[in-house]
């Protein structure tokens, strides 16, 4: 049973607690919007998702159902359990403020998902050297032929859903991504669940 | 004018400090051998080469002369200024003993080029959760339609290689790839050069 429905403002972010056994469902509320995902280690947030032992481990950057997100220490720390979409990117880091400068220059900048995963997570000691590769849920980055990335909109639709369960106690990361191309030029907000029904 | 000819043997790693504006050449001196290489502010060891930031600006996974790698602050660390190859691997982070244990499981597990990384680069400070992944000069991982990973053999040829310039004072980290798969089952040495050429 998924619990009560918490919400991400459009262009913000939060991190909380997720007990180990839990389910966590990202849900896009509106259709074509992006959430960066981050995972720390609860007891030692010196581990953290890792993007490179994952897709080595995985064989695919198309990760869905089934898969597991490992650790820096080749820890499974979340494993996708439901998935609507079936498209999510884990190559590309949170935007920042620089970010914005190069991609937006003629744009406010704004600090992006790093900015906003920065605040939410200093209450836990996580400093912002300590950002990966997020797991961007929803977001579309194909990889072309030649090796060539392309941010397109996300395909999710309203009501859209990915669902995890948590390996390990973890920190979580959670941001509604705030990079023009990466939404489809629009900004709305994520909504997330946590289950009770802890194993 | 390349420097002196400093060989990795096989199966090892080492770490140096590489002034901004120097050139560091790898060189592949029998051919299908991988090096892993990992950069980090010789400053300010918490800030490290970005797989994340330096996709997402180069807008390929196909790195080769003319890009530059980022770090997680989005500075330029090193630009590729030669590389007679032109297949390279900014995906997969350093195999480790679980990597052995997980891909090779009924061989004898090696430290691999994360543990000969750790060995390599506790003298600066660095600590092993701080490895992310690496810039893999000469590792042949193609990206199928479906997302699917492969990792083949390299196609570098004895003699070939890649040139970087340092754009800040940075600590080296580089080896001669342990895994099997990615060196086509033989394990050879790495030769790297430093130019005394700064500008």
């Amino acid at each position: 049973m998924r619990g009560e429905t918490h919400a991400i403002p459009e262009r913000s972010g939060t991190a909380f607690w997720l007990p180990k056994g839990a389910l966590l469902t990202v849900i896009d509320p509106k259709g074509g919007q992006v959430a960066d995902l981050l995972a720390y280690n609860a007891v030692d947030v010196r581990e953290v998702i890792s993007s490179g032992r994952t897709l080595d481990y995985a064989e695919t950057i198309s990760l869905t159902t089934g898969h597991h997100l490992y650790s820096n220490r080749s820890q499974v720390m979340l494993t996708i359990v439901d998935d609507s979409v079936g498209q999510h990117d884990f190559l590309l880091t949170p935007c920042s403020i620089d970010t914005f400068h190069h991609f937006y220059p003629d744009l406010e900048p704004h600090r992006g998902c790093f900015g906003n995963l920065v605040e939410a997570l200093a209450p836990y000691g996580i400093e912002p050297d300590a950002i990966p590769v997020a797991f961007n849920c929803f977001m579309n980055v194909p990889v072309g032929p030649s090796g060539k990335l392309e941010v397109l909109p996300p395909v999710s639709k309203a009501g859209d859903h990915i669902c995890f369960r948590a390996e390990m106690d973890l920190i979580i990361g959670l941001t509604a991504c705030s990079a023009p191309a990466s939404n489809g030029g629009t900004f709305k907000p994520i909504h997330y669940q946590i289950s009770d029904n802890v194993d």
